[in-house]
């Protein structure tokens, strides 16, 4: 922390259809490149972000975390409602509050949420097309539930990741991760039709949960038998597993600092 | 029914964003007139349509029911798929079935029922505006249902109406609906900003869910007594109710012809 700064964070939600992803990166339009953007403009200086969840182009956030140093006298009412008064209507700070030095929005987290929802149903569904993926065939729920069952726990997970380029001099990164949670369920009694994924590990590899998705889906649709899920985990090897689901689906719903649910 | 006819029956839904209202109209975007075309095309004959809800501009569809005759020998499964291949992604035709010769989507309907969607807190949800309405004050949820209760039962509606433009020779229609159900909840534990109107009537006139939810809204920003709609309602005057909500949170949700869920 910079001296005479204090730390933030910000509550994040965006519809990520019209964005190149959520990480900073030049000359395309970026949620954080926007958020960032409209912090200079208010606290009159740049600010270090980080970020929780690096959500790829397509993906939305509901729970995006961000935090970064601003100066102690900002009126926090104030940044809230003059950052959403710039960002663009596809953004919106939903909170904001001062963090403890040490908090950084990537590094504390403890686990993320991801919601994945697919319209499952001859027709496509206008009112929900932003945020689902049409999948026509049924789907057998309860073979994607035995499938997802495998995925708990801690694996190395090669096989659902979209490998990092290898930087120079540098080892490879692992791709082990914890997954605590993973079901497939139907949410709303009067839409059958829409079926939801929750997933929750300590963190994501890239892909990973469109590839969770991907997989089940075939799983669901009966391309795929539940029980190859270990032989894939097994073969550290993205060729095994199945489809990468579109980004339109994927939602980063919430993310867990040490247990406390700050965005109640 | 035209000799050699069929009458058949589409369900349809649709994001009403990019449509400038429901009913055909020369020279705009509509909803009717994307599905007439389309049906002209695969039937190769123009057809006749009658639908359940003249929705306005911008307000979506779940629920809207499409009628018209067509020919005997047309299968219906290939006529869903080729009206879904022809119509833009943002019109939906979730069902197709043979209906009986009087069936007609509009005179049958015994009932129609709306919901309306209000995103209620301090920041918008890029998430849900395309169908919800943004409120940013505290609803008193309570003090909107005490209100709602006013309007259930046989009234003349004319202070919640857009008054039709009088023809000349005709008598000026009746604005007399029968309510049957108006009801504001909160449907989602893990979402309880959205606050969501339901509201079931035989039939209703022009602008009367938007100007019902203007004015329940305004009751449940301590802007007008709940107890004022009773006078409202006796007034007959269009100038005493609040104000017309916007089309974003409307949804013509379900169609009832007769009690039966035909759309299940």
């Amino acid at each position: 922390m910079s001296a005479g700064l204090r730390n933030v964070r910000l509550l994040v939600a965006y519809d990520g259809t019209d964005f190149r992803g959520f990480a900073a990166s030049d000359g395309v339009r970026t949620v954080m490149g926007e958020l960032s953007a409209a912090l200079e403009r208010v606290v009159r200086r740049p600010v270090e972000l980080s970020g929780a969840g690096r959500t790829d182009a397509g993906v939305h956030g509901w729970g995006q975390v961000v935090s970064g140093p601003i100066p102690p006298d900002t009126d926090l009412d104030r940044l809230q409602r003059s950052l959403n008064g710039l960002c663009s209507s596809d953004v919106a700070v939903r909170s904001v509050e001062w963090a403890e030095d040490d908090f950084d929005a990537r590094f504390s987290a403890a686990g993320r949420s991801y919601r994945y929802d697919v319209w499952n149903d001859a027709a496509s569904n206008p009112l929900r097309s932003r945020f689902t993926w049409h999948v026509a065939g049924a789907l057998d729920l309860d073979a994607m539930n035995w499938g997802a069952r495998y995925l708990l726990g801690q694996h190395d997970f090669s096989s659902f990741c979209r490998r990092p380029k290898p930087s120079p001099g540098m080892d490879e990164p692992s791709l082990v991760r914890r997954v605590d949670v993973a079901h497939w369920h139907r949410p709303f009694d009067d839409e059958p039709s829409l079926v939801r994924f929750e997933v929750t590990a300590t963190a994501f590899c890239h892909q990973m949960v469109r590839s969770f998705v991907g997989t089940l889906v075939d799983v669901g649709l009966g391309r795929l038998d539940c029980d190859a899920i270990p032989e894939i985990l097994a073969a550290h090897d993205r060729n095994k597993a199945g489809r990468v689901a579109p980004p339109t689906g994927l939602v980063l719903w919430h993310v867990d600092y040490e247990g406390q649910r700050w965005d109640a």
